[in-house]
């Protein structure tokens, strides 16, 4: 990409090439090309921690994991800051067997919050949903003793927006059913892949919390086969989860820095999620984003201290409810962020920049969007809301950037077993650090407030 | 196909077509365009009955829905003809974790025929080995005590030739692992996928059989990442796998008969195999097999009654060790078949026909070639050797032919969960019908002796 824009330059822009692309350039190319900061944050983690479930052991060693990769590659202020939290186990070998009329096993994992079964298990009748508003409608009462089976339709989006259409089966699904009288729920798991490993993931949690699960996509296809064949026997399945919710736990925020010139200066944030669900290994959800944040905290500064210091937070527990982003809040509310941003959306390439100061500081905007427009980053008009370990700068009414990753294969391995390392496409995590390093080192250098003359927080 | 085939003919061929092409596609492209018949086959017993492990109830459940689907669709002569057989079952919850350096745990299933940790499981070293070579290189007795870990490399391909290459990992592994004094093996799963599920398959069973297992690609990345950050130190793996040896039970064969005109020709034999590894439902290896060659019986004989008989065997067993493949020939020896031809290798387009009689009868041969061109499938020079399903052709020595299909994806989805119903691709589904059914009509009309002057079965 350098030599192509250098080759460029030589034949039509040498005389009016834009000064931001000569300031904004030479390190987020050298991250495109050469980066492998960001890799050997997400390799390591995964390799040497792996599943990393909110308030678990596995979340501390990861977290220390964390904190010495971050001493080793010269950030300052490193901390784990401990905060306590509701802690939920998935429990060991859950199962479900439909038992007649065609008996087989199919794949399940239990959904964040959800209730036991017990050991023996519970055997009930199926009732089929295609949709969270079709159980809705169902009469009260009419669910009593059976378990209740959502299913729902989601496509691949670039942008990610079919789980807002497709997410309600797993959020409300089994508190729905729950109010109709269901003894558990099973739901066809929100993800677009058809692979035999099942998409964890939260539901909410409610006092009468009753067992739930997610198939498999083949499963769920399978088990709606089956009421098409059945000419209308009862289908039985026999499900066993033992999730078990521990109390209260200690888990943590991690944070580094990168120091700036003038302290007074309200920093840039940088945030991601440390903890991941524990049937993968946390990779393209969130290890991938931990790693793009730090390596383009540490390019950005490549070339001399910066302005602004550079924080970074590895926000603890955000699978199971936020608690990491809620506590970083709590705790550092009173203290300004300049800007926050979060990367946790995979590692596949980043198409949009949206910013919410186009209007109150369209300068930056514009300076932004040409420092990433090489790298194949279109500006929006929409209004960054930011992601869900950067609460502070909701909280603050502060600037947020959003960078749009590309989401297309992303539901392929949320939350699923498939969450691994090999997921992650070398070239696209660098183009990610590219641009992130190309915003970085903008922002960090920007003496005016960022949010410009509306802004509440500087 | 059939409009194209027509328009084409209007156009250029319309006087010197070759009669076997007018001959041949009325019910070849009839099957190319709305064959339906396999889809239901493959649909109905992954559904109806799933998994099918050789030997079990399940398999069992396996014949008898075969057995009333063949008299539903108008075969004669349906029967399970029973035989006798050792059986092995993987047992519940097999796991393997890494115990240090990096606590983590990996997806792993049991190798047919391998024996048991018991159920406390056994924890050692790992050793890790390049491939099946560098494992034979090592010292007597140096594996005392540890657990062997064995990659390889296996590159996906058209002709599947790569399973030769990758194979014996799996087949032979084990046993040379224990003659070094392993405790245990484990694999790098025999595939090309990168998903959490490992690759079942039979390991060679010797007398002082040790526990053996395969884990998901994903995972061995993982251990022999592992290897490269431990420093030297050592990689302490916990290996709980429970299999079990049944001893002996009862299996059997599912035939069934389009019946010919002229009984005292041998019959044309088409075979698959029923049963499956326990961990996928068994579509792609080898429901869609027995759907393609029963639909192209019902179709080749749809003009009417073929001049030979047509029978189709769904072996059973063949997982485990081609218990139903030697039990038919054991059976059947006397009574001579005119050819064998056996679709096992998932459900993709067929690209090539081979056969054992280019020499001996070339103009069969050449006939043959001619019904299957316009489908796509070129004739191969190779002599045709038959699958696993057809010893009773290898022992009588007689006519083979092999349609081989596109393996590019075949061992993404060979012995795994995610053999399911939704990776069978209606389109190629019916290409196969339709390559069949041209071919079987041909060979169901032969009154000569197919092997030709060298034929030693007819």
């Amino acid at each position: 990409m350098h030599k192509t824009i250098s080759a460029l330059a030589a034949l039509s822009l040498s005389v009016s090439a834009p000064a931001v692309m000569a300031q904004s350039s030479d390190h987020a190319d050298i991250a495109l090309e050469k980066d492998t900061l960001a890799w050997d944050f997400v390799e390591g983690i995964t390799t040497e921690v792996g599943p990393r479930q909110a308030g678990t052991e596995a979340e501390k060693r990861g977290r220390d994991w964390a904190v010495a990769w971050l001493k080793a590659n010269g950030f300052a202020n490193v901390a784990d800051e401990p905060f306590e939290m509701e802690t939920w186990v998935p429990g060991e070998n859950p199962s479900a067997h439909i038992l007649s009329p065609f008996p087989q096993p199919f794949v399940i994992a239990p959904l964040g919050g959800s209730a036991s079964t017990g050991g023996m298990g519970i055997t009930a009748e199926v009732a089929m949903f295609r949709t969270v508003a079709e159980l809705q409608a169902a009469p009260a009462g009419s669910l009593n003793g059976k378990i209740a089976y959502i299913s729902h339709s989601m496509t691949p989006t670039q942008d990610g927006s079919q789980y807002g259409f497709a997410g309600p089966a797993r959020w409300v699904g089994a508190s729905i059913a729950a109010e109709k009288g269901a003894i558990a729920t099973v739901i066809k798991s929100v993800g677009t892949d058809y692979h035999r490993n099942p998409h964890a993931g939260g539901t909410k949690v409610v006092d009468d919390m009753i067992p739930a699960g997610a198939l498999s996509l083949p499963d769920a296809a399978n088990l709606e086969r089956m009421f098409e064949r059945a000419d209308g026997r009862p289908i039985t399945m026999k499900l066993v989860l033992t999730p078990r919710d521990l109390g209260t736990t200690t888990s943590g925020n991690v944070v580094g820095e990168i120091v700036g010139r003038d302290p007074s200066l309200p920093p840039v944030l940088l945030a991601c999620h440390l903890d991941s669900w524990w049937n993968g290994t946390g990779a393209f959800d969130d290890g991938a984003g931990c790693g793009i944040v730090a390596a383009a905290a540490r390019h950005a500064s490549a070339a001399g201290q910066p302005l602004r210091t550079i924080r970074v937070l590895f926000a603890g527990a955000e699978e199971t409810g936020l608690w990491g982003s809620k506590a970083y809040s709590a705790a550092h509310r009173d203290e300004p962020i300049g800007i926050g941003l979060e990367s946790d959306f995979g590692a596949d390439r980043i198409w949009q920049i949206q910013t919410n100061f186009g209007q109150s500081n369209p300068a930056l905007a514009a300076k932004l969007a040409a420092a990433v427009a090489r790298f194949g980053v279109a500006p929006s008009a929409q209004v960054a809301t930011g992601g869900a370990d950067i609460d502070i700068s909701r909280d603050q009414k502060g600037a947020i950037i959003d960078l749009q990753q590309d989401g297309t294969r992303y539901f392929d391995l949320h939350h699923t077993p498939d969450d691994t390392l090999d997921k992650v496409d070398p070239v696209q995590l660098r183009q990610n650090v590219a641009v992130w390093t190309a915003v970085v080192q903008v922002l960090a250098n920007e003496a005016g407030p960022i949010l410009g003359t509306a802004g509440a927080a500087e």
